[in-house]
């Protein structure tokens, strides 16, 4: 039985997730952190000043994290000093979040960090690294969707699209936006439509030669996010303490 | 028979209008004005600082313009003093520009002007416009994508869409990229693709309500445009001085 | 307060339009028919067999029916002749089982009957309609994607795009696939791709003249149906006894 | 210098290839066969009844052939005999004729053969390649769409694209419409668009788990093509003599 705790658990994502955990027949849902206080599932949930005394209490063997990157840092340095295996879903971390994020979990617990955890979208990236292997002279645009409320553009997953790119191809300038007298160099495109209830789209196009190559992934329900969360916890609950991908995870 | 002088006549959209007048059983192609000398299927192009003695010469009844704003303006006012009809499909003018070509048209010559001359595109404004009056509470993306050497951004093709668009819906702001933290207003988000050799593609996309509307055009060959403007040149001659559109050509 | 029963009540789209009712405060859920027993959001759901008895019991102002062909036209008969007006969201009824509906309803009860109750897709057949109307000398293929489980292909709502081009371009073929030797005529070709949990698109190309001009509709969430037919429920109660259209609901 | 003879010279893809063998400084266009008479970039075109005397006569290094099945067969026999390289990109070959052609070339001249010489679609077939290997258990549908005169379907690139998924996904039933009531089984769909001035879109859906995956390639112009087998008959000459891939000749 897997003992989970849910951050962010008053939010979409967080009820989401622990709908899951409670409907899982080999899963515990033990309670949540929030803000505020609240239940979730008819569990407690108590605000974030108090996970520290609610991670003694309840005992989680993970802790699952969708929050906003200032929060889920603490959220982690607490897991990690609680013994608490972690499953992180937050984006928009800055390089030096990033790093205490190292620091507090190498050695300490395991942690899967991901900026999405839909199956698709992880395979959807190995696609996109191989088509960029193979089409490195094209002109490539990346061009992201999401419901007009998201805040952080361009989304997490795109991101994480980018950085595959300058993996394969080296540090390519990023436009994010064209408009006036323009001149298109050795750059990638980044688009961010926002609108309506979009779930999420993402899509790479490759460009030249008189033909387009485009890969592209469509989420229909934000289910599938939760989904690769509550799989990630069952899968890094007493694995070695280090940060996994989802990659990892999914074995891909 | 319809007399026919192209200006940017050794350019690629010169060349194929010249070859489409050349082959016209009902036109006869003149000749050409460009900033060098030359010559355009076996007739003269000469420099556009000679363009009034060159129009006297040839006696032309349409000047078919599709160079960059400064010199059609000039081009215009020539066409105009020597009472040429004018199909124009150079795009970029600034208002003032517009003003100086309204002033040296208006009951001189008939001059048909617009940003776009395939009928697909003209058919796709008006479906646009359509879309517009009944999703007005939508949220409202526009994209387009050409090659990786178009200059300006947007296309004169998406601004005429924006155009439509505020006359449908009033003055929205135009959000011309997104990156960092982002809030969705209402706003219309415009997006310029450039890569590989795209013809040009242009899509207006509808979100809201848990639905999307989309509506699309995409041209396969330079010569829909070329092919509307000869259909304009056609038209033109002969009218009532004033400045047409070409939805008027297409009777829409 | 509008009394609301709901037949289909069991069922996916009965469970949706259930607890819309349920929630709205101006309506009331007053019981469901299906096959067999149950409840819905604590009313009492009885077997269609039942149906008589228990409109006569409950007296609801309107019948919510997404069911199949044949028991729709059971429970359309038995709402008319028991004074309940109608909403009919099933597809598939055959011309005689039309005829049937029209006799039954027609001077008897005023009910709403359409393939689709989403806005966004009765603003899309507008759409298609005034495309038509523009492009009726461009190719035209109408392509439809839902999940794996839909039974009947094509949709009902592909269909009524089908029976829009009809309307304005005179009885076209329609093929439904091709393989082998073909040769394209003054046809339309219906494509219905089925996978995956796809909640429903629909779009119409218009192909020729080296351009291509698409009008499409994607749908993220069956609410959408849900939540039109709820707003027909309450726009048809105490109207004129005949048949409506989903666009005189929402006035297009 | 590479010597190169064209066959269905006189045709669309003839042509193309013809006037890049024409302008290659590396290589010499030194004639064309088709049914009829005639004259390519200045050089003699034969009937294909005179195929084996006009390759005595010209001593072609290579022989392009771009026509229908049941002509390829001749031409390929014949320049087995005549020790001319291949370059073969006609489609629609009969199991038996492959056989023909395989015993024909294997031992006795080098040949690249391939359903679509563009360097963008063979990368498009390897990504489709690892695709299917990562989301076998994906719904999956394939849509091609060509302009309105392409007479067999589907095209020869989407049958590559099925044999590719058979071959990492076992031998799937493959569906070429739907139409009435359906039941979707462990099958693939595929989808044949015909209209306008399509130069040829391919597209690999994979539907599942409440996500989809697209793999697309859009040719804008034939000549990506032609390009692409004169690439091939430059890479093919003084080969081993056995049948090569396109993927060969691109080190894919």
């Amino acid at each position: 039985m897997v003992k989970v705790v849910v951050s962010g658990a008053l939010g979409r994502m967080g009820t989401n997730i622990g709908r899951l955990v409670d409907e899982a027949p080999d899963m515990e849902l033990v309670g949540g952190i929030d803000v505020k206080e609240g239940t979730l599932f008819e569990k407690e949930v108590v605000p974030a000043a108090r996970i520290d005394e609610f991670l003694k209490q309840t005992r989680p063997d993970v802790l699952i994290d969708f929050t906003v990157a200032a929060a889920a840092v603490e959220n982690i340095k607490a897991a990690a000093r609680n013994n608490v295996g972690l499953v992180v879903g937050t984006t928009g971390f800055s390089p030096e979040q990033r790093e205490t994020i190292r620091v507090a979990v190498e050695g300490n617990v395991p942690a899967v960090i991901s900026s999405n955890f839909s199956i698709g979208v992880n395979i959807f990236w190995k696609l996109v690294r191989e088509a960029a292997r193979q089409l490195g002279d094209y002109d490539i645009e990346v061009t992201e969707a999401h419901h007009r409320y998201k805040k952080d553009a361009p989304s997490g997953t795109a991101k994480t699209i980018l950085e595959i790119l300058d993996q394969e191809l080296g540090d390519r300038e990023k436009v994010y936006g064209r408009v006036g007298e323009t001149e298109r160099k050795n750059e990638i495109g980044m688009h961010v439509i926002r609108g309506g209830d979009i779930v999420g789209d993402h899509s790479v196009l490759f460009a030249g030669n008189f033909e387009c190559i485009e890969v592209s992934h469509r989420a229909y329900d934000r289910a599938v996010f939760a989904r690769g969360a509550v799989r990630a916890a069952r899968w890094v609950s007493g694995r070695e303490p280090r940060i996994y991908s989802m990659q990892e995870v999914l074995e891909l």
